[in-house]
């Protein structure tokens, strides 16, 4: 019992060190009306001792680039659905992180994407899981959300629905990234090695590393409108048509003008019990929580449920809070100046 | 405006005439340990005007089988998930319903199926979206849950796993039923009259009838635990590899024994975007609603936002709750002398 409440104790104390609070992250539109742009490329453990500045630099551009483009969007105007695709956009044609481009392949050496976002205004949304030649899944998913009637598509389905839409399609050949390849050589020499172990049951060890990159981004528009998205290509090594968190309204993406817009990145199946985003929402809506409050709130469950990962969430008044309990989660968002903050590990929290 | 506030009133006096309350559905076990069970068939327009006595006898006679052979598993001390799987695995083998051997059919003239079951206890769950193949899904759904480190499997992957599992196996002709092939033909025809219509846009008026048939069983064992599951076999008609609530977690079904065990049907689209299973948890933990009041609640916010549907809802206490806004639902619960009650149309609510 002891031993189990010093466990708790810590875990407290990480999530306390992990929160991180950014009291205004409001810049003022032309408008007047203020915008907030939040984004993350994925948690996991991501160690500065692991990282060359060539890399981390690599990183930090990036996150910036897809930031600012989300910005300018809502800095002219538009929408916080708009703001949210740009943004993911650059993050899925960007190699650094898994969505698009750069995702991770399945245990039978194809990429397998999926997306969701949210719209805090309408309660309307649209995901898209397991498709193989869509560029930009985020943009399959707004168009689910935009031109039929259902939330969610999969599959050869979907990209037949994409095609009809006019979406680009590619050669799964583009999909191809040397370092996604060698991961899921390594991850199934480790397999080979555990041979013992059931071939149905794959756990976290049998990934390659246990970094998530995940991307997902959260907006607040002059109109005061929020939404939410996320993209990824999953598990490297996955099989079965396993599908995660990310294309889960509820798990890993959640928007609603009422309360906050989420977006989560982690073990999906933990975000998936747990309805994290969703659950933030409701902490704020039904216990009157702040959105520090809230989304510290899941990540303790998290932490207790045996989870790792970490969460977006961003208020209707643009405040923004990013608590994670892995050693580091790739993050930005823009601050009270406009100028945009960008962080990569667990001490640059404070 | 006034216009709007009648449509609301009226919405309102429709959920307080449809809103069960079953105050103590609730028997004593073996133990003495008190058990429950409810379940439904699907919502819909289902008028008593458009039965025959044969056809209502049948759909009575196998709820009350499907409500038997759980609230056996219970009195014999049987766990709340046997109990959900044993009487799902009963209306999934009926031709009646629109799960298992009885789904429906989609644009390509296949059966897609989904499922998912959450244990109340540890929050673990397991799922499963579009398998052809698998003559239960329920039970892949439960073998997801305890021999995967997965919560949702999808396509064909999931039927390797299903396979490798050793789960029986049909072969896609076991689904046709000459019933659910003529619902298939006449949404066809009613298609083709719609030829001005956008190809992908799919609308409620496209589906053959607006019965649904989803199944779900919600429990209560000796050992206090609380479990749900639902299966399905989706929208006739339906395209693009759609997947609706019944497979997700938080939206068709959830289960926390700190709150509730839940099973939804309906318009799926919409039981996602309101996380209705889940919201009803959240209501129930963090307003200290009762699971009435939480669950008449997520029917409003369905009702509000254009859906249709219904849930049953259950607490740790065994007490259940079964709104919806559609003119029936076949639904049934074990109550308080251990005799089945069966219901099917809104006049029997009370």
């Amino acid at each position: 019992m002891k031993h189990g409440s010093r466990m708790i104790s810590s875990a407290i104390l990480i999530l306390i060190l992990t929160w991180m609070t950014i009291p205004a992250t409001l810049s003022a539109g032309d408008s007047g009306r203020r915008v907030a742009i939040a984004l993350h490329g994925g948690a996991g453990t991501i160690l500065k001792k692991n990282m060359t500045p060539e890399k981390e630099n690599a990183y930090r551009e990036k996150l910036t680039e897809a930031l600012q483009a989300g910005y300018q969007v809502l800095l002219q105007g538009g929408s916080s659905l708009d703001a949210v695709q740009a943004a993911i956009v650059i993050l899925e044609d960007s190699p650094l992180f898994n969505a698009g481009k750069g995702a991770v392949f399945t245990n039978a050496g194809t990429n397998e994407l999926d997306a969701s976002i949210m719209d805090g205004k309408t309660l309307n949304a649209g995901a898209v899981a397991a498709v193989k030649r869509v560029k930009n899944p985020i943009k399959l998913a707004r168009t689910v959300m935009e031109k039929s009637w259902h939330v969610l598509l999969s599959g050869a389905g979907a990209e037949t629905f994409a095609k009809e839409q006019g979406l680009e399609l590619v050669d799964p050949k583009y999909f191809y990234t040397e370092r996604r390849w060698q991961s899921l050589q390594r991850a199934l020499e480790q397999e080979k090695k555990k041979r013992q172990m059931r071939k149905s049951e794959i756990t976290p060890e049998t990934q390659d590393d246990f970094k998530f990159g995940t991307v997902g981004v959260t907006a607040l528009d002059q109109a005061g409108n929020l939404a939410a998205g996320t993209s990824t290509g999953g598990l490297t090594n996955k099989r079965f048509g396993r599908i995660g968190d990310s294309p889960i309204i509820g798990a890993g993406t959640y928007a609603n003008n009422a309360t906050c817009a989420v977006s989560g990145t982690g073990q999906g199946e933990y975000f998936i019990r747990l309805n994290i985003a969703h659950d933030i929402s409701a902490m704020m809506e039904y216990k009157g929580l702040s959105v520090q409050d809230a989304a510290q709130q899941v990540i303790a469950k998290l932490t207790h449920l045996g989870g790792e990962g970490g969460v977006i969430a961003m208020d209707r008044h643009g405040n923004v809070a990013m608590p994670f309990n892995t050693a580091g989660m790739y993050r930005a968002y823009i601050d009270a100046d406009g100028k945009p903050v960008v962080k990569i590990y667990r001490e640059e929290s404070h």
